[in-house]
């Protein structure tokens, strides 16, 4: 793992937008569901999946028997989790509110939950029962009444669909689910077929074909952020235990070999110890490959002078994760300008956030957390502005808004204030 | 204006996403600001506006001589309406929260505003300074510390862009403002030139090469929505005046040949009513031509049975700005589930909203508002999850995290933890 300077790095990895070619596949796919419905979905499973697909539907029996082939432990976390992250995210929830006037005018902001959200759940070996928890509660605490899943049949089994996803679907109250993935299940998301009902707005990580699907049906259909490769930063004193935060930066690397894992530190034996450690451990992973391939492209030591030289670096870089193992943690928060989620302390290791503390794990990637959230409820809600400007309102503020559209050009806009004004003014006069 | 009934409407507008051309253009555009700066841009201005720009930030001067240049009554309007937005949006303001557990474990979220925020606003014709306090005032309340104004010079006056637009920016709190309009001027907000530094967003309605621009640097920063064609619904029983009726949706139509009014009603009488005040109407306007094609092509008068089936129609087409001009508008509210504004009872104009009441005017077009929102204060912040997970907590939680991402193949997350069970756990033991 390289040391240096934290002035002399920046980070520079290329998000995928697809080939020519992947584009007009999937424009392909999107317009056969279109044109087919059911039928294209049938189509690809065979083509696509190798899997011959009856029923498109999960039925609720199916569901039930996938509860027989979890183990006990498995279920217990899974509900732990669940409990609290929907308990973090019924602290985002928001009332509609009016704004009363003396004159009788009444403003507002009314907030109305989506009425159909679509999750897609990818299969095989990415397919995380904790992001099923994590897009699905915060749509379901937003009060979204229909929440729907699809997610592509495996070759192998009746059902198809990984039990430990069926159950963390029910667990997070998603009854409805589809045998189907793909460019095809976003299609069938955003248009509708014969059996599945288009949605307002589709979440949920997948492939290259998936985001690109997502990216074509935008404007049709809501659609969430694009994940795109993920990071993790460390801001370290000489307080921190270099094997603490070798582990750390190594759960980040072994996701995906795009990416990446930093240390920044004051401490120049912390920076050689984690260096070491990072070494260390590499060599017990299981997924070694990918975690070296990360380390070795993205992963870096970067050293400062002071903390305030490494917070700096920090807002820089905008990390998806960021976690602050120095002594008081808490009196640099307030500084911390971009990060999509942050861990205070020597306890708070990200697998915590990943899966289990409550808060989401769906963040901002690749330094948009600069301008971008985590996935929360308000991504499952809609506003409406509410306007009820009484007589009294008209007439003493017509004058202002005729002015302001004749400023304009926009003289109809004059008009329909001024012909209420000619009517009621005279009725009083 | 046709006249059917409701079921048997349905509202098709494309949405333009440019040529290959137009594309290709922007895309060489963008490549030239980032390659050689400030030089591409003044080498645009003269290509595509004539206009040779020496100075490209306008003067603390040059704004307080628009003063002079604007009357007193537009003056006076600007600032009243001003303070209605500033007041509605204070409303949407949210603080983060701390949430403090027994076992000293806390979770958080933090709210805080974008540090850069572009404003694009178009020259000419289409130079509304309304639209500069209705993008600007929600980033002010959200407490942005930098909001920079884009906005093409004229080809007249040595200062080159419309008084109207430097004194609505002055009063909305704007001061850093640059004469670069296009394409060109999107690519200097996204990756910054000499003069003009990058921002984290940008907002603003343009052209068309302006919403290609925005689609294309969107990643390296966030935009807002691309505004599309708009709509007025008019729900209205036979207590409305059709004059009135017929003057909100004239407001609609003269935007443009593909806005869309249209009125929803009980009311045979009505309907005929209206239809004969639109015609009268039209024939004053000054943008007739354009109003009359609007209402040709994209207008209609829709009768239902009952305001129940009205309401069913509403939330089907998913308007920008809806009316209710009904008896008691308001025990309908709850069942409106998709509109940008909602305006109630006959005094409620749409312009009333377009530039004074407090509201924003920038409204989820073509049927978006099933999934998005008006323009409003969370636009121009961001969230931050905060862990700060207690050693406590992660004893008694650790062997779950650990089942999880077992579950998911995932060993570098599950030693993470027990690195530090193992650890913590005996300095216990």
């Amino acid at each position: 793992m390289r040391i240096m300077p934290a002035s002399k790095f920046s980070l520079k990895r290329e998000v995928e937008y697809g080939s020519p070619e992947q584009n007009e596949s999937v424009r392909r796919i999107i317009e056969e569901v279109r044109r087919d419905g059911d039928a294209a979905l049938r189509r690809f499973a065979q083509q696509f999946d190798g899997v011959r697909v009856d029923e498109l539907r999960v039925t609720k029996e199916e569901i039930e028997a996938a509860y027989n082939e979890v183990d006990e432990e498995f279920l217990s976390a899974i509900r732990a989790a669940a409990v609290n992250i929907r308990k973090f995210h019924e602290k985002q929830m928001r009332s509609s509110w009016m704004d009363l006037q003396a004159d009788g005018t009444i403003l507002g902001q009314v907030i109305r939950p989506l009425r159909r959200v679509g999750l897609y759940v990818p299969g095989g070996k990415a397919a995380y029962p904790s992001s099923v928890l994590m897009n699905a509660i915060p749509a379901q605490v937003a009060g979204v009444p229909e929440i729907v899943m699809v997610t592509p049949p495996a070759t192998a089994g009746a059902v198809g669909i990984n039990p430990h996803i069926l159950v963390a679907a029910a667990e997070a109250g998603v009854g409805e689910i589809y045998r189907v993935g793909g460019a095809q299940a976003v299609a069938a998301l955003a248009y509708g077929t014969e059996s599945i009902r288009a949605a307002d707005k589709i979440v949920g990580p997948g492939n290259i074909y998936v985001a690109l699907a997502k990216r074509y049906v935008f404007g049709a259909v809501d659609i969430d952020s694009i994940a795109g490769p993920s990071e993790i930063v460390v801001l370290a004193d000489d307080s921190a235990d270099p094997a603490y935060v070798a582990a750390d930066l190594l759960s980040q690397a072994e996701h995906d070999e795009m990416a990446s894992a930093i240390l920044i530190t004051t401490s120049e034996p912390l920076a050689e110890a984690v260096r070491a450690e990072v070494e260390r451990q590499l060599n017990e992973l299981p997924r070694r490959e990918i975690a070296a391939r990360s380390i070795r492209d993205y992963g870096a030591i970067l050293t400062v002078s002071d903390l305030e030289e490494g917070i700096d670096a920090v807002n820089r870089l905008a990390p998806e994760h960021l976690e602050i193992i120095v002594r008081e943690p808490f009196q640099y928060l307030s500084r911390i300008e971009n990060a999509g989620a942050i861990f205070l302390g020597p306890y708070s290791s990200e697998p915590v956030g990943d899966y289990f503390a409550g808060p989401n794990h769906v963040l901002p990637t690749n330094g948009t957390a600069r301008f971008s959230s985590p996935l929360n409820v308000d991504d499952f809600i809609k506003k409406s502005s509410v306007i009820y400007y009484s007589k009294e309102a008209l007439l003493r503020d017509g004058g202002q808004i005729i002015s302001l559209a004749r400023h304009e050009g926009l003289d109809a806009h004059a008009r329909a204030i001024q012909i209420r004004l000619e009517k009621e003014g005279n009725t009083r006069g």
